[in-house]
């Protein structure tokens, strides 16, 4: 089957790229094939393709992984540029099996940050996309000899990488193979995180989950995309050897970390040092780190939990991280993307034409010296109709309301839907076995939840229909969450809104809203009742502040992820209260 | 003259170490001869003096520093021990002047991260310690040809360090020895950074203070050390040509910077991520970083700009700092020290007994991979007396009420004082020369501002007395701090209280403060009345929260100097209102 994640158990079965086709509407509206060549001209332009072939060294230490996350894209929507990066790195291959372009350093004398196995992780998923688009290839070969290797030099001993991320690309693999021993190399990559198995470092083991072993840790921690890569690999090892236990345990931290260490948006990672989790209630959003990246391993992760257990309740998470991180990393044309997610900006960013040398910024950059986002969202969204709908045998369940056709052994259903702009949607059926086939929607929490079911013998042509009500609605923090106390925000749908000021007029930092009315919905977005005031420049901040009655205001807002589309801007989500 | 700074010009004069004798009280009160003989133990303990005989290195490319900081601390109080370290650096500098341990890698290969000159200039201020204690020696001579080693190395070209320190030590340098190349050298220093002089790093030129030209910046930003070493140089440059202008704009830049960029407590730097100062406004408690040196180098900062102006508001904030920053710098036993000084822990830290690889954490360690905070405070206590009082022609003023003995040019004054416990203060004049002299005293802003002036003829024996008010008050944040949004502190005279709560009892995370009523003063603190809230746990934080009507609660604060010297536990300066 042509998903990303292909698990031999669980309540749920994913649908195939091939089952889904997205209309346009909101999950079918990214421009991936215009994200897979702008990846496809900047890592060629940086030189990381030449590193490969022996020229001059350029690019970071993973910078091989960019090229490999570009070719499970490629492998996904079928690019025929595959094939010519494939014989690279074929090329490349030492007769081993080893793969690396930092040429001339002694293998593996680095576990710690040599990102040398968090490579072959991407490597070999690609080489998975291509088993499962074009059932198998050269790169599938180069894929498996990688991982020959890392079974052979790993097997015994006590290493792992300092970043999480082949211990899921080799269960995928063993998914496609049968081959055992990469299911008990990626085994033995996960029970040895905690031992610990690797140097401390200024960050503290908690930055690669090192400081204690998972199966004794209660909550996500340590640097998020490696947190969230090496849990979606626990979800997998827990599926393909029935451990329930451990299944359970990875819902219990889930729980804890969705319940205390999650923004808004559905964003992970408050801290900018290590990009990384911060404790329970510490939430900042000016300075949440949120990196595209770990959206992307987020939705990942819940993709795989709600497969493993068909709790609707990892729907939920992914949809919010769909629709507020995923969907905010790319410009709405495709050409420059963000490395952060922060849920304010108090200085507008500065418009980066090149390749920008930071994470930072309040506006999307073309490349980074860090440049894992940009191919995380191309093979992303070159996979996304496997995320939309799900099967089991008693028919389909569709789990995101998009435009879609979807497809599942004989039972082809369209949804029309308006969502998220406005709340109906109609799921005809236009082919139908002669059986009883439940079809299954979630109804999402902003429609109060729940799911509807229609259960029966279908004859083509025969439609449901729902309409959710989408009133804009004011929610609060819990008490507990610092940096948002006196605040709210504003959502819709699935989406969570924003007030984005080009020039910072209005003013931002001088805004207060007046929560006694409901937000307004206008002809391009949102509009709530506000004030701005002045406040009394004091020599030092603290004391008694001076602040003027203020002027009312119509605030408007905009869908988050349309944020940083507009030019330099100051930007937050969330509102002080009058 | 025996203090640190002697500038050439300037409103104010200082007084020197020997002329000040600071008796039991809170200035008094540190245990700088403990905090002197620990530095010595570690640093021989760690190996960074064996690193000058050429033993296998050990430490950070910075170490060596950490010798010079201490040895100036040792020169400051006449320590007998500063010989012998100072006969091991002569036999470590090269014929040249070269002085450095990282033996073997090739001189000034890498200043931004290299620290060659930053060690200089802790070298060198030893030296100038040493010239000012004992009128010279041989500490002196070796800073000296490291000076001119430097100078001949940098005058022409456009190299500059990415640590500023050096800069202000030459000049230091330069008042002792009257050698105008060490003037122009560090003239030169400041005048080449933001042209740029050093390569972009990831953190942003501005880490280094090399975004853009020292004279068109207008507030502090980047690696507040590194920021606030440089402003010092730079406030002893402009005193020094006379440059008005130049200083004027140092005190537009310090304006801002203590206006919308500093702390309650004076801590400056907002971000782990490049221990730097964050964007205006950006004050989160629980993240700030404030890093114990960055609070000694405002004080040195502060000190600078009160004698080159006279102006009060300079020794307010070098107060604060002092009070609320130093002083929580050393446990109070002398053996464990601060790296971050946050105003907010939720989670209690854990107690380091040998050498902690990180700056984080809510205890004190002995000692750190980076070590700079302990030989800081302890060249800091070291000349604590020179802090105290300022002179001019027309007497004495004394800018820190705290009991010491004074002397200036035959005025000797007696200061008796309880603050920061009590307010009252009197003044004893015990010697008096036979002319007019003018006795001023600076009153603190907790006590209304403003300066008390005695101008008289005195006679020994006649006091004059103050008696300032100082009840316990609540202050609250500018509103555009939304780190603080719905919060106040508590403060009494100088002192910045906190709620400390070990193993978390009461939870922080759930208190209120009730406003209504003042703070009560109590045998051991201060108490606020106070509610204790349950608060129902929910899936998903944001949306309406849940909680109870709470239980009423006396919460118990202590001065945050004091706080982590009672085991783990949690602590927040900020509490919410009710």
């Amino acid at each position: 089957m042509d998903s990303p994640v292909v698990p031999s158990g669980g309540v749920l079965t994913p649908l195939g790229i091939s089952s889904v086709r997205l209309h346009d509407g909101f999950w079918g509206s990214f421009p991936t094939e215009t994200i897979i060549d702008h990846c496809h001209e900047w890592i060629d332009r940086v030189g990381w393709v030449a590193n490969f072939t022996g020229a001059p060294r350029r690019g970071r230490e993973f910078s091989d992984s960019e090229v490999y996350k570009l070719m499970e894209a490629m492998a996904w929507t079928g690019d025929p540029r595959l094939d010519e990066l494939t014989s690279v790195l074929a090329h490349a291959q030492e007769a081993d099996g080893y793969l690396n372009t930092k040429w001339g350093q002694a293998r593996y004398s680095d576990l710690e940050w040599g990102h040398e196995l968090y490579c072959y992780g991407h490597l070999i998923q690609a080489g998975v996309a291509q088993a499962r688009t074009a059932g198998g290839g050269e790169l599938l070969e180069v894929a498996k000899r990688a991982a020959d290797h890392v079974c052979h030099v790993f097997m015994n001993g006590r290493g792992v990488c300092g970043h999480a991320e082949i211990e899921m690309a080799l269960i995928e693999l063993y998914r496609v193979t049968r081959t055992e021993r990469y299911l008990e190399m990626a085994r033995r990559f996960i029970d040895r995180r905690g031992a610990p198995a690797l140097a401390d470092i200024e960050f503290g083991r908690a930055y690669f989950q090192d400081d204690v072993p998972f199966r004794k840790a209660d909550v996500f921690r340590g640097h998020a995309v490696r947190m969230l890569y090496l849990t979606s690999a626990v979800v997998d090892l827990a599926v393909e050897t029935n451990d329930r236990d451990l299944l359970d345990l990875v819902e219990r931290q889930w729980e804890r970390t969705v319940a205390r260490r999650t923004h808004l948006t559905g964003g992970m990672g408050s801290r900018h040092s290590g990009e990384s989790f911060g404790e329970d209630w510490e939430l900042p959003p000016d300075r949440a780190y949120n990196e595209t990246c770990a959206g992307v391993a987020s939705f990942m992760l819940s993709h795989r939990l709600l497969l493993a257990t068909g709790n609707r309740r990892y729907a939920d998470v992914a949809e919010r991280t769909f629709y507020n991180v995923i969907a905010a990393g790319p410009a709405l044309d495709g050409q420059s993307f963000f490395y952060t997610n922060p849920l304010q900006v108090r200085v507008a960013g500065e418009t980066v034409t090149g390749v920008s040398p930071r994470a930072d910024g309040g506006l999307r950059a073309p490349w980074r010296a860090v440049s894992c986002c940009p191919t995380n969202l191309a093979r992303t969204f070159a996979a996304l109709p496997a995320y939309v709908a799900t099967s089991n045998d008693a028919g389909v369940q569709i789990q995101h309301l998009t435009p879609a056709r979807i497809e599942h052994d004989g039972f082809v259903v369209e949804v029309s839907t308006d969502v998220p702009w406005s709340g109906a949607a109609t799921l005809r059926v236009v082919e139908a076995p002669d059986r009883l086939r439940v079809l299954s929607l979630r109804l999402p929490l902003w429609a109060g939840g729940g799911t509807a079911e229609w259960s029966r013998v279908w004859a083509p042509g025969e439609e449901v229909s729902v309409d959710l009500r989408m009133p804009p609605r004011f929610v609060e923090p819990d008490p507990r969450i610092d940096a948002l106390r006196g605040c709210v925000a504003v959502e819709r749908g699935p989406l969570v809104y924003c007030a984005e000021s080009p020039g910072d007029q209005p003013p931002l930092s001088r805004i207060t809203v007046d929560t006694s009315q409901p937000p307004a919905v206008t002809d391009d977005g949102l509009e709530v009742a506000a004030t701005l005031t002045q406040i009394e420049d004091q020599p030092w901040p603290y004391g008694r502040p001076v602040e003027d009655e203020g002027e009312p205001l119509r605030l408007r807002l905009r869908p988050y992820y349309q944020w940083g589309n507009h030019g330099p801007a100051t930007m937050r989500v969330w509102l002080p209260k009058r």
